[in-house]
């Protein structure tokens, strides 16, 4: 760590492929793809880091096939650090007719229907084919809202998972001298589980911990209520990256509790449905009031799209469902939340991050 | 004109905005926005001027909204030569409940609904509120198949608006002085209706004279029949422009027989579609058989997407659906019709254009 300001944390971490400065935003990248963006226009709005899919990717185009062309670096011209999540959240999410066991998970795939198994082993083989940086444990992410004794079971599988991802990662030659594994903390909104989960991925031993099994649909309260607790649990000398998240003010809010890395589809997601993020709040450029603004997105803003084009512009383009509103929206949220975390970054290197989250919050929610 | 190589021209055409290299492909950007490209890509790909559509600028953001907002080149952040049409083609081929008469067309919008009339009069004034460099006279376009009593009517109404679009035109004021305004050729296949409206068009007086009624079904073949002849009916002093074509065998086959400006949505919409243009021929890329190939889209190629990704990239983001797969594509495809041009240029400028449209023939046709 650079520097600390009450519980919010400012660092660097070195990889390989290039430095990662904590707090730090990871754009989706879901297909192999930064939807609607370049690599090198990602890079350009500030990312040091990039999220790719390990559920998507095994699925297509393969990842034997990415490993046959050279991994997912050069396959999508990114050459900085890849996170790659597990597969674990999206085969739940997304795919068809599920089997859960000890050994790992069964189903079809959403696209052709094809048979797939998911263990912790296939997970760390299939994350070092695709060339990840940092590769995630298998783990299993139940609903919140399931009984607590569920909730136990599946946090205490997740814990067996980590570790015989970890003995799967440690197996992997090469890439596991020159890529980092992170373990998952599970235990939904319980703060005994949370603890259990916390000792047992610690006694596993992980180059960083992730914070799983949140912003599943229990709104930020509940949200905060566990980073109240959870990020201490965790050691205080490695990166902890909640999974998932989140809106802007979710960001600053979890900062404040100790969180170094996040990762969400808001900012491209939204870009490419007339949803934009700025200082002063969300807008939303479908509106008809903005069809003949000819002002800026955000004034504060420093992003391309900001720099050239009017909001008249931005909302014909998207009233036109016209790609090229996507492509504009997106950089510019993706530019806005790696401003937001430079923002952060210096206002805990300063020592003045209390005043700046408060701030924020003025501004960024009082047009909500 | 610079140099000319048989009936092949070379030149420029200097514009308030900027220099018009001729032979010259300008892409389409219907809506305000060459689809899935950012202007300054367009450029960077060759372009000297673009094309605006009056049919959908005038429903969508509607004129004098245009107006308002700066006119056509601030809004969508094109500084160089635009041409708009007339709105006569797409009137006739995308609107509801057209009503033709004398005194232009009265329609219905494809978006709403909403009831519009079109007049040589109403469409000079759209294209100087839109801010257009050049300015098309209002016409209309019947179908190649139509009996030719209905043909030359057709023809004959088109002189006397192509009459009324000149007086209209004049009558713009400052825009007039600053604009060229384009004369339009019709006729359908028939030779002695080319004659007779080259010359009403001749009497009347244009800045420059298109070839319309060409490229609507009637094939390769007829359209070359009736360039074997049309473009030495207009002035050799003033630039010939065919509209809507095409395939770049069609645009060697036409600069061939004279003419020195094109429009076509083919290399934008085949980007969007998987569909690539390379020195050898069209290339599908969601064909299989591109999965696991490494190499670029075109060897010869000069373009971004080319020079960094490969096939197999390629293949996956059109199998994904995904919007990168159609920015690549389309800013390549542009590119390739715009290295084209220059490669016609440069024959023509040397004086060896016959041999080079065998070679492109040779190559380009070899694999179809």
């Amino acid at each position: 760590m650079d520097a600390t300001d009450g519980r919010a944390r400012t660092g660097r971490i070195e990889m390989r492929r290039g430095t990662i400065r904590t707090p730090a935003f990871m754009p989706v990248g879901t297909a192999g793809t930064v939807k609607a963006m370049k690599p090198e226009d990602v890079r350009a709005g500030g990312a040091d880091i990039i999220l790719g899919n390990t559920y998507h990717l095994m699925l297509r185009p393969g990842a034997e096939r990415m490993a046959r062309l050279g991994g997912l670096h050069s396959f999508m011209r990114w050459n900085r650090p890849i996170l790659t999540d597990s597969g674990g959240y999206q085969v739940m999410s997304l795919s068809d007719l599920r089997k859960l066991t000890e050994e790992g998970v069964e189903f079809r795939s959403h696209i052709d229907g094809s048979k797939h198994m998911l263990t912790p082993e296939r997970s760390m083989e299939i994350q070092r084919l695709l060339g990840s940086d940092i590769v995630m444990a298998f783990d299993e992410c139940p609903r919140a809202d399931r009984p607590m004794a569920e909730i136990e079971a599946s946090m205490e599988l997740s814990m067996r998972w980590a570790q015989r991802s970890r003995d799967a990662f440690d197996s992997g030659g090469d890439h596991a001298a020159s890529s980092a594994l992170f373990g998952i903390q599970q235990g939904a909104l319980d703060e005994g589980l949370r603890a259990r989960s916390a000792e047992a991925l610690r006694a596993i031993g992980f180059d960083g911990f992730a914070i799983g099994g949140l912003a599943v649909g229990e709104g930020q309260e509940a949200m905060f209520g566990v980073l109240d607790y959870a990020p201490a649990m965790l050691p205080e000398d490695a990166p902890r990256y909640l999974m998932g998240v989140g809106k802007p003010d979710d960001l600053v809010g979890a900062v404040e509790r100790g969180v170094d890395m996040f990762d969400c589809v808001l900012p491209t997601r939204s870009g490419r449905n007339g949803q934009a993020f700025t200082w002063n709040g969300t807008v939303n450029l479908r509106n008809a009031g903005h069809a003949e603004d000819t002002g800026p997105l955000d004034p504060r803003c420093i992003c391309p799209t900001c720099a050239s084009y009017s909001r008249a512009y931005l909302h014909h383009l998207h009233k036109s469902g016209e790609i090229l509103g996507a492509m504009l929206l997106t950089e510019h949220n993706l530019s806005f939340y790696q401003q937001l975390m430079q923002a952060m970054r210096d206002a805990i290197a300063e020592g003045r991050f209390a005043i700046f989250a408060e701030d924020f919050r003025r501004d960024y929610l009082s047009r909500k």
